[in-house]
């Protein structure tokens, strides 16, 4: 297929760029920047004339108009034509700069965060938010300009399918959370959050974990430190995870990993034969983050995960003598109107994911200058969950998205958040002795059935034709608000 | 300059060539070659295609005949013109080729070294030699199929430049060699060889020389370990270096450190205003030794370099409280025939690089297989330096650069070694206490010198015209043969 020879070459660009990107974060000495977001942004730019190449357009299009395409061919072919329309939306110029911008935006955030100074940021989030918004124009909606942006990161997605999600999640969610804290039930804090750990026995408990739930360490991938946990893959073969150590509240550092993991497992798991191909990757971002939250959640805060991981712990972490298995449990579960979405637990997460949802949707729909949106930040975080940010570092200035350019990028947190519940019900349908599973460490079965069920077809399906193929039904946000209930109020 | 505009994508595509080859080194999870390789060749083809744009090649041309280019100017077209030249040579399924077998070449030495196992390696040194063969015969040469290959590291470099040097130093350093053993002087072996250190002490030591010399760490490099140590440079302003540890004689560690350094200077100090062009970088790998083994030479085993470092030594090694100044100095310049050419003296290193030249001649222009090589390596180490390795790893499996496909690369070793000792001439002659400024640390004086001399050109001149603008003569081995009498023999 002389379509998969021409695209050899843009995938080896993309191969390329995420290296780079992955370097930015986990070694590049500070003025490196200076070359490397040039050479980003030339890179995107020859990746897209590529993408345009008329020939590789021509074969494409002939490609789309036979009728006797397998599952896999159309995969390519649906996958191509999404790029294509991205790569033919967007001028040179304008794919330059974003790439540019989005390189020196982040060392600005980077700067901006550790020195808690918004005003560092606030230039580049106002050319960001520009920039946003220019892409929406350049890809084209029906309704709102925003939904050209989720279309971006989760293929097919539009406002409209969010709000009725989002509504019933304030709808549900705020009675449970004030149930919640009036039953005084659930911790709502632990002294485990105090504990210091060194950060070297800490590391080797993330290691020992990773070893664990089975991911290639060495083989096929790598732990790292970076400001912001992420996984990159740079192919089948090699799909590296990273993590942060603030030296307390090991829960933090811990729950990112089995979290990235749950990434890693996706991309590492895609059929081999698929490599070099435009589908030898996760197919969006919701589904990516069903697979993160998957692991993180349903099992890395299961009462079954903590019995196995706690004399590992017990061996590492010498304060971990004083507490029980019950105290762990408590501590990987306290329920806490908090400042930071990483670290918020299950209840909590999704007014996070919220609060940003309704700005993104004011960047980009109304005229909001970067100026104004701390302000914003702060009063919806206290609507949602009472509490207000007493700086930019727990607040505004928390997360990497906005730096890296992509706006659009966190309502796929919820999606994963909501479908990673819907996943536990069915894994539970075809292995009844799921959590038993957990409590000895047998997680190949568990592997081998995301494998089956997900991974495998890396983005032969679009995310709705996967979800419909391999359990029936969209993403709905009843299994979670059910999930959530058992688990927190009975 | 339309030129520039247009070489900026070939400089992206070599700025992450340079990190793909960086991070093989040094984070690589194993499997992971298998998409890298790929990568790798599929950039080189799409940098070769770009070089090869009929328009670019038009511009080139035109510009070349100009009669108004001013030496940068000039610089830029006589380096792309060599850039089109090799680009032409080489048909781009063959530089697919070259990239991926150098690639997994390299994976295929790491694994056989480690198992001291030649044949593991050895299919793969055959069809190194086969591709180096096609190489010279596609570049064409006047005389010698290796002369093709030393002009792709030394511009202008043939083997009858090489034949006298070569001639001349085994002439002369043979017998200054068996003086220097008869007399009994000079160290051969020294307790400090087993000390052993513990690695993060060291690693510390190493970072705080690097400091010393005015490396910019994490702000324009860093320091990290991979089997082989190298210099990688990203741009100016990202130049990294890399060593390893062995756990003892902790001189092998130090010095390699103190010769990268050199080299990364280099880089760091070219003209900014040649960033992301042609010429942003060291002219060529003699001239870049020639740094290299001036910091580690000249200023690395100088005996006020010794007393500069022995008190930190003294305080991060427990060891050295048992040693005096004196006996760091001699164990830097110990004199032994001995297996490893990194960690070879003074003395002895051009031995090992006549060596290697010879294998490399007979590999090119005579029809010898792999098989035989290693007999023929341990034949010539006994012939020149009466000693024969007792496996793979001390002999023919010890280098890199053959699983590199860098054949022709080894001989600009001496002339980077015979050239420091040149520049140690020419540095006395301005700055008269070179050497008690090494005794205070006060490099920033050295680097500016090297900086105004030979750095700041980058590539501007070809090595024979900086040498003569800079210098007024070209190498001249008598330079290191009066630097290795008075220091040895005196």
């Amino acid at each position: 297929m002389n379509i998969l020879k021409h695209y050899r070459k843009i995938w080896a660009i993309e191969h390329a760029q995420s290296l780079l990107g992955w370097d930015m974060e986990v070694n590049m000495p500070k003025m490196g920047i200076t070359e490397r977001s040039v050479a980003k942004g030339e890179l995107s730019v020859l990746a897209q004339s590529l993408t345009l190449d008329p020939k590789f357009l021509d074969l494409v299009e002939k490609a789309s108009a036979l009728e006797t395409l397998n599952d896999y061919e159309k995969g390519v072919i649906r996958v191509l034509q999404r790029e294509i329309k991205i790569a033919k939306a967007f001028p040179p110029e304008f794919v330059r700069e974003l790439s540019e911008v989005r390189s020196k935006a982040t060392m600005a955030w980077s700067e901006a965060k550790e020195k808690d100074n918004f005003r560092k940021f606030e230039p580049w989030l106002d050319r960001i938010i520009e920039l946003s918004k220019k892409a929406a124009e350049y890809l084209g909606y029906d309704e709102y300009p925003y939904d050209a942006l989720l279309d971006l990161y989760e293929e097919g997605l539009r406002t409209k399918d969010l709000e009725p999600i989002f509504e019933k999640l304030e709808k549900d969610l705020k009675p449970i959370l004030e149930q919640i804290l009036e039953a005084g039930k659930i911790s709502n804090e632990h002294p485990l959050e105090r504990e210091k750990y060194e950060i070297q026995a800490m590391e080797e408990v993330n290691l020992r974990i990773l070893e664990l739930l089975g991911y290639p360490l060495g083989v096929k991938g790598r732990l790292d430190v970076s400001p912001h946990p992420f996984t990159s893959g740079f192919g089948i073969n090699d799909v590296r995870v990273t993590t942060r150590y603030e030296g307390f509240d090991f829960r933090r550092t811990l729950l990112a990993v089995v979290h990235e993991f749950g990434h890693a497992l996706y991309e590492l798991q895609v059929d081999e034969r698929f490599m070099f191909s435009p589908i030898a990757r996760g197919v969006s971002l919701g589904i990516h983050e069903s697979q993160s939250r998957f692991w993180e959640n349903i099992i890395g805060r299961s009462k079954e995960f903590a019995e196995l991981i706690y004399p590992l712990l017990k061996e590492k972490l010498p304060f971990i003598r004083n507490y029980t298995t019950e105290d762990l449990y408590a501590y990987l579960n306290m329920v806490r109107p908090d400042y930071i979405r990483v670290e918020a637990d299950e209840v909590t997460y999704n007014m996070h994911i919220l609060l940003r949802y309704k700005l993104e949707k004011l960047m980009i729909n109304e005229e909001v200058k970067a100026r104004e949106l701390p302000e914003l930040w702060n009063d919806e975080l206290e609507r949602l969950l009472g509490i207000r940010p007493k700086n930019y570092k727990e607040g505004i200035l928390q997360d990497i998205h906005w730096a890296h350019a992509t706006v659009g990028y966190f309502p796929t947190y919820s999606l994963g958040t909501l479908l990673a519940a819907q996943i536990k019900n069915y894994i539970l349908k075809d292995m009844p002795d799921f959590y038993e599973k957990i409590t000895t460490g047998e997680f190949a079965p568990i592997r081998e059935w995301l494998k089956q069920k997900v991974h495998r077809y890396g983005s032969v399906y679009s995310p709705k034709e996967l979800l419909e193929k391999s359990f029936g039904e969209g993403i709905n946000p009843e299994y979670f608000i059910k999930y959530i209930k058992e688990k927190y109020l009975d």
